[in-house]
């Protein structure tokens, strides 16, 4: 190899591991700040937080890097190359690409509108006034068509934007997924609100002592494999996980006095997704391709670990014994086929967090074909609260009762991500039709949950999915793994077997 | 003012500010690594705070800020400036010059020899085997020799290292005031331990609960006046207090289970570093001046509250029943004197870091001494273990029985910090004056303590000491707080008052 190639390889793992040091120093003070820092703290940090980012979107859009991804792009150069390089090469070229299509001013712009839409969004919604947040989504949504035409689309301007957030992605597609789920999600949803079969749930609103809720996170988290030497769990306001190195990957969670679904389901699916950054192959440390590849994989992740496994009968076969022996007063005389169900109570609702694993895909499809939409220029922000409350209407059979429970509920759109929310849903295919094959490669995967090996679960999951880290891509990851591409029947064949059991339909 | 003028100042403002951001941001890691960070962080954390230090650095050496500093020099716009402004200036001048007089691969070379330096001397330190880091001290020296003939010097080459510390000071000064101090303190010292009143202090060794040490530590320091809403407190290794900004000032102690001493004074004396860093005037914030003037100042103040706040009678004769309510068994039958006199055993010992208030001026002396004797090259590093043996026997009649208790035991010479440990006796004679001060214009001084009414000695030293941040120099601030230049008298004074009282001489 010339010399100058190696310096210019050299040079490159070098601008990147700056890069992933920039992305490492903000995630630390982000996660002080909603974890540590004391309440005066936060005007200070704020600035400090703005100078990283500010220094990491430079390094992205910057002509030294432009120059070496040139440079690196030339044959002679370019078939030297191994597959991280590659790789990184074609992430960062893609973000370069984008970056450069929007003039700075209007980026410029842009950023600030959001960061002033945001805290409107927060007024408005405490004061469920829609009003006085319309403006503002009315400029942002035309400033993310501005944006869609700069980078240019194929077929619907949305596909654009979905693109940034799961890679291939199109409406084609979603319509057709979504299409599936909703057919059998809508007669299963009205199916189980006429049930006679309700599960009991009183006894979930008993006291429940936070430290022992705490045990009882941190000894799940340890039955899944976390590894408490490269990770910590603390408390937050709105329990997140973060992956800061491969050494160093933190989840929050939140103890609510009288529920202890809240904090033990927060612990398992921020674990999830815990899992996949603390087992990502040490090949890709400090580097930008040491993080799980896609929003949806990661919540495949996340959803997998609190719902299949944190949610399924043949876990608590296994744990419900441990938890009534913390809580032996509060679950005195309730019995595990009792907890189980009252663990997958389904229930229509007006909001989306708070949604059970089978409503929660209607809410998010809500939101997708409202902002495709948007977009598409087929809806105007003035008529978002009416339709939102029409769909509500059709696909929940509920209605909200002001705008703040309804349509500002979400802070998503005041930070201008389009796209984003079919991440969710996604994730629940991806972890249904994993799970498939799973089952497939291990016959007694009933018998492992229920005799507490977790942890094997974790190592086929590694091996498949945690350690590529963002090596392959979603389609890549669903057709190593499951021999097809993404299909939604998984999803709809699970929930109704699951709810079909438990509300006895 | 001229739009260039105008212009010119702001940028020197961002300037400033986006140093000051880099420096919290450092803070912040530096923090959570200590006290937060899973083990497996580190290692990944180290290149984050190298990259972040490093670009600070860059800052106070670039052409940017030379070229700044150079047209704000100008008359015209010099005459324009404000205070604030002109003290920046002056301080980043410093730094700036300090800097160019060294050759970038020279510290470098520098840089990478103590980073080394300090991983060996932890290994001799535990081993006992001063050859072992000789050859990286030697180097050390040297380096250090080197870089004060490349500064230039006046009168002995350790003023110029004392100047990096304490601005002013030098060794003729130092030798005076260490005169005055040894002649006085030597002879209290062997009086002591000739005395038949030995305090009883085995009462000290009971348990103590740690959570109860910690609402007492957190009960003294509201007592003081430190605002958890701008700081917490924290546990780590070795204490130590950072300030991020204004609203957010961090202090760490350390519980020991068979020990109420430690944590309580750790906190306190930490606790003074932060009421200093809290209590800055709000005019300084986002600038470098926003901080302690120099380490013998916050020292001062660190060992004002520790030693003569927290070790005083009046003190203990308010607060020694709470600490009893908290602990009615272990401090069962023990009466406010005994535990007074226990607070304040004096006892020759070979540890720095566990040495009582009298005996502490005798081991930063021996430092002092020894290392203005390694660079003047009076003294060979070869000879270092058996002159410092010397000097223990000499002041303080006790001998090392190895070199990890005795040469080894600090980290500073492994660093690097050649004129840093003086800083430590100057803020005990620092605090002594102020205090002396304080008693003249507080008339009922011991009243005040007696009747818990810290927050007035606070509220004094804010006015006095804290608002100014780094706007005065040390000998200015000494000298328009008591009228008079240091003076060593007030800390041999108070000794002799308080020993000779506790001991009955």
């Amino acid at each position: 190899m010339s010399t100058s190639a190696t310096s210019l390889r050299e040079a490159f793992k070098q601008y990147v591991h700056t890069m992933k040091s920039y992305e490492e120093a903000v995630g630390v003070l982000y996660y002080d700040l909603r974890t540590q820092a004391p309440k005066k703290a936060g005007e200070g940090r704020s600035d400090v937080l703005g100078l990283l980012s500010t220094e990491l979107f430079k390094m992205q859009i910057s002509d030294t890097i432009g120059d070496m991804l040139n440079q690196l792009s030339e044959p002679e150069i370019h078939k030297q190359l191994d597959s991280i390089e590659l790789k990184l090469i074609e992430e960062l070229k893609k973000d370069y690409e984008r970056s450069k299509k929007i003039p700075t001013e209007l980026y410029q712009e842009y950023v600030t509108l959001t960061s002033k839409a945001e805290s409107v969004w927060e007024d408005a919604k405490e004061q469920s006034d829609f009003a006085m947040f319309q403006p503002y989504l009315e400029k942002i949504v035309q400033f993310n068509r501005k944006f869609v035409e700069l980078w240019g689309y194929e077929g619907h301007p949305y596909n654009t934007l979905l693109d940034m957030y799961e890679p291939g992605l199109n409406v084609d597609t979603l319509d057709r997924v979504f299409g599936e789920i909703r057919a059998k999600a809508v007669p299963l949803v009205s199916a189980i609100a006429e049930s006679p079969h309700q599960p009991d749930e009183a006894f979930l609103n008993r006291p429940f002592d936070k430290q022992k809720q705490r045990e009882f996170s941190e000894y799940i988290l340890k039955e899944m494999g976390f590894d408490f030497e490269a990770g910590r769990m603390d408390e937050s306001a709105h329990p997140f996980a973060t992956g800061l190195n491969l050494g160093d990957v933190r989840i929050t969670t939140r103890f609510v006095p009288n529920d202890i679904t809240f904090s033990l389901f927060s612990s398992i699916h921020e674990g999830g997704h815990a899992l996949y950054e603390q087992n990502i192959s040490p090949d890709l440390a400090g580097t930008l391709l040491c993080t799980g590849t896609t929003m949806a994989i990661h919540e495949s992740q996340s959803r997998y670990w609190e719902n299949k496994v944190g949610r399924s009968f043949a876990f608590w076969k296994r744990y419900f014994i441990d938890l009534q022996k913390l809580f032996p007063e509060t679950l005195e005389g309730v019995s595990v086929e009792q907890f189980y169900r009252a663990m997958n109570v389904s229930r229509p609702s007006l909001i989306r967090i708070e949604a059970d694993e089978l409503t929660y895909n209607l809410h998010i499809m809500i939101r997708y074909e409202l902002e495709k939409a948007l977009i598409g220029g087929d809806l105007a922000v003035a008529d978002l609260p009416a339709a939102w409350n029409d769909k509500y209407k059709e696909y929940l059979g509920v209605v909200p009762g002001n705008d703040g429970e309804g349509v500002l509920q979400d802070v998503h759109w005041a930070g201008g991500s389009f796209g984003y929310f079919p991440s969710y849903s996604l994730g629940n295919m991806y972890a249904a039709q994993f799970m498939h094959t799973m089952k497939k490669e291990m016959p007694d995967y009933e018998n492992i949950i229920e005799a507490g090996e977790l942890q094997k679960l974790k190592a086929w999951l590694t091996d498949k999915v945690y350690r590529h880290g963002k090596m392959k891509t979603p389609s890549e990851l669903v057709m190593d793994i499951t021999g097809e591409e993404l299909n939604p029947k998984y999803l709809t064949d699970y929930l109704e077997q699951k709810y079909k059991e438990i509300y006895r339909l």
